[in-house]
């Protein structure tokens, strides 16, 4: 364990609560504790049991601050594998401001974001994977989401990456074994077993990489814009979505009442729709043709839904639709189905060429469930309930997987021109490099301190 | 402990944090939290100690829901004298909504607003007043008022109340003592008695009350608006008001976000400033002359500041806004006080008759100061730290108040004319009955459901 200051936080979010943490961990933790708690039976804090709640009250002097509950977790068991005491006093903002300053004012100082679970990070209690999952976790807006964060925390990435790092190892170890043996069988027996060992180590890399784009959808939500001229049906279709008792994720401070999305629940993964507001905006500079606002919204967005009227004919502004989505994952509707369409299936296929399209008339429980099962089949091959598979949902790991890889293909070049074994070393070692980054054996501080950055202060 | 329901709620606020809490009270509360928790050590939760900290597991099934630390707490000595469990799982709003969704599956129900409170309360843990306090506590968003309610919950008005109420029974003892020898020198003393012990009730009673204003003020801050025509200096004012470093409450959701108001802490007293936003409403409104809004703000209002421009003759607005004080708490500031001047002494007291005022030229540090003073002066008597008092800050309290001083007129009343000793009861115990109230002791279920109604969920 590292000697290190004594950091202090308020633990839970801002708000009234009823229950308000304010968290300490480091070697003066108790001491700071102590000194501000007259606990109602007569052991003090120091003396207490590891991990007994006592009952008692927060004294600033004479002045009576908050009647809390409070714990000390005694290196090395506990989260920063340092000594933790958590206060548990009433929630709202006064007592926890009041409380977190005395432990200041008594030689704690305020913890960075993330600085706890860095510690547990640093005093080896969780890989850089599981930190990672930590701040997906309490960010998490989706049960999948979620579920491949929990899964994460309880290390299935670092279990895998460990799996290719230890194929990895025992290649160079064989080389390192034959380097001094170049005799013609034993050296082709050697390529044949590195060639083989690669070719597992690139198919593992490939399909982390390859999950990853559906492990960004399940932690981020898909990005979805509906498209289409005025009254075409576009707002039927989102209350359709929206309707959907499923569905809807509220309160969440910070994201509705920050970015103007709307949310929908398609099973656990989150459609984030841009809301009507921004899409009205939308649609009045696609009808002035392809205005910049329209095509930002188009290209920052994973799916676009375009809804087209089959009761007027198509005009430019349909044809310009087209041109915006043509390099997106899409889904078009073509509505007014019913007795009242004008366009001939010839005037589709002009519109649309060989483009598929679903037929509806209203937007009802029906098609929505339509829809539903074009999203699942475009982004999840139909199954979206998410199995023990392991996602990558983190840009960082993606590109350190994509080096990783992109040594792997080098080391396999190497192996199939049967260069000297020793030069071969020098890309493994790259290898390992890359995929000690994604866990945190090979990453730098400027790396850690950005992942940490992101997170709450109090984790 | 009456036999209950087992409760269970999410008692930390909702948002992006390290830790959030879920907490049961009741019968069942063990065996629920048992039943979903997989503890890394071989004790159970049902076998663990009373009060430990365990660390382990949430499995819904075979489904990882989080990582936890939880704490059995036993009845009676817990927040609710029932048993109570808390865990203490990660922030966010997953991992808390699918806790307190497993145990609502296994048999707890959602608790109401303020139960576990309530439950204190009907247990005998805290008194009416204290249960009272915790709200007051978690909602305060100043020192001094979260001061005098940390004071409430520790007891301090229901042993005032209790003061008086000894002194009533005392009364009702002597009287009972005394009603059967009515010889008259006996009857003299007893009146004579009662006569001093009911002055000293009416004074108890009459202190309280009259400093329920100053309570009220301390817990909810002083409403302010700020009044002038356009352009006579409101802006630097508020600024002004603003700037002080001392001051002003951020980040507290559902207050700044929702109301639009600006909070200035003047030495731990709020200034609740209706916002500029408001105001400059208010300015048009007052141009056009006494119009509802303006009005319907000065009358919500505890204080007016109202602003004059020195540098430009008096007209029918300015006599308008006079108008509209007359009856208000306010600090009248004559701007312009510097060479620009044009109106003469005359004109002022023409226009505020024998009304004080400051002259100020420009708003700064030391104009606030003597504002900040004057305010000081009006609303506490030039001193503003609140000390060992019992302050009354609850309306429902300040009413029983009333009608208990109401009862003792009647006594008093009573005792003046030597009435039978056995008619000065039934007021006696009116007098009883309403202090009762106060503390919890006589209060009906409706009030009841009222107070813990105001209480946010989880506490």
């Amino acid at each position: 364990m590292m000697s290190t200051e004594t950091i202090s936080a308020i633990s839970t979010a801002t708000g009234e609560a009823g229950i308000g943490i304010v968290r300490m961990s480091g070697e003066k933790s108790v001491e700071i504790a102590n000194s501000m708690f007259k606990p109602i039976s007569k052991k003090s804090l120091t003396d207490s049991e590891n991990r007994k709640l006592l009952y008692g009250h927060i004294y600033d002097g004479d002045k009576l601050i908050d009647e809390v509950l409070i714990a000390k977790m005694m290196a090395p068991s506990t989260y920063t594998r340092e000594d933790v005491v958590e206060i548990y006093c009433h929630g709202g903002i006064i007592s926890v401001r009041k409380i977190l300053n005395m432990t200041l004012d008594r030689g704690a100082r305020i913890a960075e974001p993330g600085e706890f679970t860095k510690r547990a990070f640093l005093n080896g209690r969780l890989d850089l994977t599981q930190a990672e999952a930590v701040i997906d976790l309490i960010k998490s807006k989706s049960e999948i989401s979620y579920d491949v964060s929990i899964r994460q925390l309880e290390g299935s990435l670092s279990g895998k990456i460990e799996e290719i790092r230890e194929k990895v190892m025992s290649m160079t170890a064989l080389i390192v074994a034959n380097i001094d043996f170049p005799e013609d069988e034993i050296v082709e027996a050697t390529y044949s077993s590195l060639n083989s060992d690669a070719k597992d180590v690139i198919k593992s890399l490939d399909e982390l990489i390859e999950n990853s784009n559906r492990g960004k959808l399940l932690r981020d939500g898909i990005n979805t814009v509906i498209l289409g001229k005025p009254n075409v049906g576009k707002s039927s279709l989102l209350n359709g979505l929206l309707r959907d008792e499923r569905a809807i994720v509220t309160d969440i401070p910070g994201t509705t009442r920050d970015v103007i999305t709307d949310y929908v629940n398609l099973e656990g993964i989150l459609l984030k729709i841009t809301d009507t507001a921004g899409i009205r905006n939308t649609e009045d500079k696609v009808e002035k043709i392809g205005v910049d606002l329209a095509k930002k919204s188009i290209e920052d967005s994973d799916l676009v839904i375009a809804i087209f009227d089959g009761s007027r004919p198509f005009d430019i502004n349909d044809e310009e639709i087209i041109n915006l989505i043509k390099n997106k994952k899409s889904i078009i509707l073509m509505n007014k189905s019913d007795l009242s369409r004008v366009v001939s299936e010839k005037d589709i296929r002009e519109l649309l060429g060989d483009r598929e399209y679903l037929d509806i008339s209203v937007v009802g429980q029906g098609e929505i469930l339509k829809i539903e099962e074009q999203i699942k089949n475009m982004f999840f091959d139909g199954e979206i309930r998410e199995n023990s598979e392991v996602y990558v949902n983190n840009l960082r790991h993606v590109r350190a997987l994509k080096r990783a890889r992109e040594s792997m293909d080098e080391v396999k070049l190497d192996i199939d021109n049967e260069v000297f074994l020793d030069l071969l070393e020098v890309n493994l070692e790259d290898v390992l490099s890359s995929l000690g980054e994604i866990t945190g054996q090979t990453t730098t501080e400027d790396v850690l301190d950005k992942v940490f950055s992101e997170f709450c202060i109090g984790k």
